[in-house]
């Protein structure tokens, strides 16, 4: 594979759909992940792996069973294993995502916002 | 430890010195870092891990054998295990690290640039 510049902006310029994460890079077993935030998604927890959210633009409201943190453009916040969490951005909101390959967007909880795994931007 | 946005602009005000990775965050067994860059580094490699730059302000010039990658703002790139590499960036450049806990700036060059490790911002 060529080494190269990745653009954010040019890859996050490839897709639409909020709550679909597009592959960008891999390090190792991990992926970048572009995804865009808009509304609110689903609790749900990754049982076997910490998982990091950078905001490149707007704001992530990440809720928890005990309290809200936003995060905003220009800062992270890593989710601990097995612990509930749930995304909300009122408004359109862009996130890096950092995770070991194979994890799936809902975790545990399933359902219809679960995005189909290792699509490329 | 508490669940907390982790601001980039903050944690890159407690520290001045170039070529001197902090971590900001864990996920799993990997290191989030901030580095300032200044100058040109030292030829080196890592031989177990592949290692990830997201240039967040300034240009990060990626020297390889046969070419120079430039990565600017809102870019990353990924140094393939093994793949020599000296980044050089001739004017400030901030960039957050993804790699292992434990990876030496210096990976195996050694040399005078070697930053201590494991020093949080």
């Amino acid at each position: 594979m060529t080494i190269e510049a990745i653009n954010f902006a040019g890859k996050l310029g490839t897709f639409a759909e909020p709550w679909s994460p597009r592959v960008i890079a891999e390090m190792n077993d991990y992926q970048f992940k572009l995804v865009k935030l808009q509304g609110e998604f689903v609790w749900h927890s990754h049982a076997d792996t910490d998982e990091t959210f950078i905001v490149l633009a707007g704001t992530l409201c990440m809720g928890f069973r005990d309290r809200e943190v936003n995060v905003q453009a220009g800062e992270m916040i890593v989710v601990p294993r097995g612990v509930e969490h749930c995304p909300r951005a009122d408004d359109e909101c862009h996130v890096l995502l950092v995770e070991p390959r194979g994890v799936v967007n809902t975790g545990e909880a399933g359902g219809e916002l679960t995005a189909a795994n290792d699509v490329w931007a």
